[in-house]
């Protein structure tokens, strides 16, 4: 399951399946930003969003940087783009002021573009010529990674940007219509039980992780419920239409400052009749059945206190996702949008754990016990930010469907809803 | 162990008990106050932190809003109090603005002891007369336990007060100074075990606990190691010299972001120098001895990171806690400021968890599996700030020794110095 | 007129007459206090307002520096008290920051009072022995009429002060109530003329002015007419019940923007049924004849365009002071709240130029021609703030009637609202 | 002078005359816009600045809004476009918010030249077929010189986005560099005068100006001395050598708060070495003969104080120009940059009135006697605007040359500085 380096045969295969991997993975950022114009790659609509442009040029970067530049004699693109493009990596080098990345206009797409087709074609060249050690290749398996990451915030980015324009026009006017059903909503109940969570280190284990989610360790998981499914946009729409945004004893203390500071009234994308919400396609009547999204974590948390219910921990998550099969509504289906699924299915099974929305945990992201940063410089990847971040599971239909897995950690500030982030109920056992 | 209500005997016995007890609390808070003039009692120097006035204040508004008003036919001391003394209970009304609390002038501090003596006058004359009911009486008791919690608050607020002055009055000139000698460090290992965490649900349960420590769970906590006591001043010093604070690869992103805005250079009270720290007696050469305080979780958690180790869970702290004798520098030795202990001790034994210093955990603050909040009103006391603050264990030198237990959950905001805050290392088993 | 040092027909006579001033003035200042509490007086409700007792403070430190100082081997009442109560003298060291006056609980009332009673013997034991050269007697003279400025700021910050507290107790009961009636508002022409504006500069001459007043230069004022009486209570809640506040077209930019991020809908102490007014002995009906007040530049200048006209220039205002007896409702007449007079007047005089309130002019605050600064750090005294503040005229009800004069500038920003602000209407001739 | 409808032979030759110079007006802003990509047009790297973009757009709005929408069945280009190109209009409706305007991706700089190609043409038309009433020729005339105004802003906009690039590319390659020498400072006397001030009202008097110098009335201007010329490079940089911007005895107020709190150090765009300057062509060596700009009103009053000088009134600076030939280095001068003369000049002519930089003077904006702002929705043109800026006067090496004239007032708040700024000595009589 997902492995990026399956255990090699010859390292001349290996080598080669890295280098088919590596282009696909790079075409599949331009692709998403081509819809776009130069213009629209070089909006910022907030300080927690970045640019296309700067998502296409970033993770470009890391692959000069952390792969190419580990070669004696290389020569950077362009130094002066180190500053712009490093994203917070302290330890080699100051970085632009995030906020800021909204004003570059040079340098232009075009040139971003021709930087990335030639870091490619170096790249490429490298692998075919033997030329990476190990450490310029394990940073060049994690840059991939790390570029599906940008690939999901270039969507959820530019789908922030679009909207934040009066105009409000669309990412693709393309994009397929949802046509399912949402089952019934059931009660999946777990014993007590000690599970294993996590993923085996990588590099030592050779099936990518992230460093987050390791080492494998045992959890006393307790007795408790878990929803069948996401709760739905008709089930989220019935707490808005019953006050849930109006009345502070369902929300953490923070949560409603922030509701009222923010005049939140409703998902971050629906429309004040709650009839409809913007899409990557532009505005849509709310499909009921599809699960609901855009919600900060104080949201969801909210609203599962209102139903008399509360969020899955990580582990609960973890531990029902443990057997299913990864399949799900992903970026890959085309269809970006969170949507029923076109089967309905048993009442006795988990549905869309993988997919369609990231689903908010209360469990406060934070260190496994015998966690280890990434050696080096990527040790800042994932650890430094291990405070004041919740943990959402199971990727979203802006995830590429190869770059999940059930041990997968996302992460955000409670205040985020400019994610495809939702929630599934959870129950103590009675 | 800290048992409020005793199993009863009578019910007679029982609320006479009750009564010394309330006098006893109640009277501490006024000899708390006493040092200072109406003035210093009005001083409000953060957001955060409370003039020692409104303390007076509000936790006699606890005791005439959740007891004396439970009986019909009550008529407020003064209407218009309610407004002023109101913490943060949505449910029963507007209150007045945080960061306001320092313009009051009036009510002055005269009519609040005022307030104070005619509110005690009528709670005794209700426990004598067995005028309370089964709702009142525990919201009596759970008052106690609330005013010991502000008068910690009251010398933590009132020493950032007097500091901020820049004349920096002590509290008070006569306080005792530690004598004693940190014991060299050790590490003391524990195996994987199920652990019991948390206390029985009070009221149901006799003896008292706060909602969130409750209910009774088995928590998994695996093998560990703890060090035997706090770190010392002189110890975090030689981090303060090796550049602690201006290293980033010691820091959470979100810490070191503060660090720099905020220029922090050592613990909150030290000066430049490194030599002298701020006390309640006013500035006093640093003891090398006695466990650093005034930590942020930041600062606590780069130290350990520096230190090669970590910041404990909150289930490994109350797992060597639980069996231990529940003794330690709390409020009650007078000293009001953290000190070595002055009796060495085995390095096999885990000293100073109780008082001194509060210990950052790494456990972010959240709801234990089947948690409930306190019936009705007062189930805004603890649950809604379940987002965005870290668990605190063992009380300090500032909390009253009756009012600490193992399963005992204080929390704070990451980014909170003024609390006697400091830390003890644990590490992952090797 | 206004004479602080008379031509002296010996200096005995004169040195005299000032230790008698002296002890008149410094004594108003501590009557002023006598109605608050120590904690009353500590309040700082704005960054813009001081405490109480910062201004009794701040104005003995004025003559202990700038007077007692001068002298030789001078030993200060406490040299840290310096840092405390400078106000903004940079070129004589740093200064406590303004936003935290209301932290400094040390110094307490008491010891203010004591700091007043030894400054005023050690001033007066000073002119008696004759000890003061002629600089630090000029600075004695300064003094008097700094200490008459924040005499009324005293007044306007405790208003504030008392406002904000949600008890909105009043600072005296006993303030007599104005029974007077406007005069009809009729309008007083004047042709094109050269006018002498300003004072002669002080020290040379022998009558004070601030140095702002001079030199004495001319000005060729328009033609133009200028109200007989200042704008009425009445007359200004007509404009706010016709929409004034919300209607954009009345208001300059700057105005209108800070009238909707602060919500006004009326003069800062109007209730929102514009029936009662706060006053200095709480809250009262609003008198339908008195001065409307507490007006920012901004409502002023919005009220002058609704109704037709516009606000005065500074030198109209003093072209028709100028030959005018210096009369009034001041802070002498005890009433401290401004008030229609009790007898009317012909139509073509000019009614309440000096007293009940400032009238906001629209003459930008900045230097004459020939503007020098007084010598010394003194010259920060006005100088500085001549960039951003509109000039008032004519004094208030709570100016000490000894401290105005035709000449007499005064400054604030355009925001501001906590002064004894008015208007009076102007007109361009036909 | 500057006639924009010279006295009509017949209709026929006016409206042609008019088509000319709508022609030319609107073509020059494409031009200015020509070097730009798509990207660069759409930068706003501070809410006081906008976007290439936006001043393409919105002065097209302009015509559209007030000259063809003054057509019965106008149908607008987009009525979307309404809301997001209107600057500050309340009285016509909404506006887009003025520091989001570099979000707007969509429209594109494409459809924007479209639009602007368009509304041209429709403008054009109307002028052929004489379709236009005075009213909307009226507001052709105006929106011609309001055009010129944006043409400033254009260059002054794009040259601080380009700045805030880090890397800080050039605008165009091509400018030519100056040659000149600066003449020696001396001073020119005036005695003291009555001056006629202002220009007459358009549209009642045929020559255009704008409301805010009209009318014209009589100020007496005292005695006092002008500079010959604007203060230069180098003699700035003897200021800053000297310390100017660490000792707040200089300075204003407000002006050294600014200056401390955003470290201010030399004017905007020097390097720390004071040897260079960013200009419209990159950077280039400081030319010290060049007059100084990029100064705010703080920073050109405190080099006057410390040069034993002050700043004009807007007064005296138009006497001295009253009689002068309009010449100097303007935009038309394709140079883009302030600089020396070719030749010098006699020491008793004032050189540099008009072009090179905008001059500070010392009054605040306000209305002239008699006032009266443009008629209709475009009195909101200039009046609400006369609170909170200072005058300048003369225009810049980036203004049209025949945009101004002597009576033109611009005006700017203290703290700007992306303006082509700088300053004239003044002095009082002796």
């Amino acid at each position: 399951m997902n492995a990026v380096v399956a255990p090699p045969p010859t390292a001349v295969t290996a080598a080669s399946a890295l280098a088919a991997q590596f282009a696909r993975v790079r075409a599949r950022s331009v692709a998403l930003a081509a819809p776009l114009s130069a213009e629209d790659a070089m909006v910022q609509s907030m300080p927690d969003a970045s640019p296309s442009k700067w998502h296409l040029a970033h993770t470009t970067w890391f692959f000069e940087r952390f792969v190419l530049a580990t070669q004696p004699d290389y020569v950077a693109f362009d130094a002066d783009w180190h500053y712009l493009f490093n994203s917070y990596y302290q330890s080699i080098g100051p970085a632009h002021a995030r906020p800021q990345r909204g004003l570059l206009s040079r340098p232009s797409l075009d040139e971003v573009l021709r930087f990335r087709s030639l870091i490619d074609q170096r790249v490429l060249a490298a692998l075919q010529a033997d030329a990476l050690d190990e450490q310029a290749t394990r940073q060049l398996v994690l840059g991939l990674h790390h570029e599906q990451q940008h690939q999901e915030l270039l969507l959820t980015d530019i789908k922030h940007a679009l909207w934040s324009n009066p105009l409000q026009p669309a990412y693709r006017d393309d994009l397929p219509r949802s046509t399912g059903t949402a089952s019934p909503l059931a009660w999946i109940h777990s014993p007590e039980q000690i599970v294993e969570i996590g993923a085996p280190a990588w590099p030592a284990h050779a099936t990518f992780a992230y460093d987050n989610e390791s080492p494998v360790h045992r959890v006393l998981v307790p007795a408790h419920a878990l929803a069948n499914r996401p709760v739905s946009n008709s089930e989220f729409r019935r707490f808005v239409e019953a006050g849930g945004y109006r009345e502070p004893a369902h929300w953490m203390s923070e949560g409603w400052s922030l509701c009222q500071q923010e005049h939140w009234q409703h998902p971050l994308y629906w429309d004040d009749a709650l009839a409809r919400e913007f899409t990557l396609a532009g505005w849509r009547a709310l499909d009921p059945d599809a699960p609901v999204c855009h919600l900060s974590y104080f949201e969801a948390d909210a609203y599962a206190r209102w139903a008399g219910a509360r969020l899955p921990t990580e582990f609960e998550w973890e531990a029902a996702a443990a057997g299913q099969a990864q399949q799900g509504n992903f970026a890959d289906s085309g269809r970006l949008h969170p949507a029923a699924p076109d089967q309905g299915s048993a009442p006795d099974r988990h549905l869309q754990l993988f997919g369609d929305v990231w689903e908010w945990t209360s469990s406060a992201y934070g260190a496994y016990p015998g966690f280890r940063t990434f050696e080096g410089n990527l040790g800042e990847y994932n650890g430094k930010f291990m405070c004041g971040q919740w943990v959402l599971r199971g990727g979203s239909c802006a995830t590429p469907a190869d770059h999940i897995r059930p041990s997968y950690r996302n992460f955000f500030a409670p205040s985020a809803r400019w994610q495809f982030a939702g929630l599934r109920l959870a129950k103590d056992a009675a």
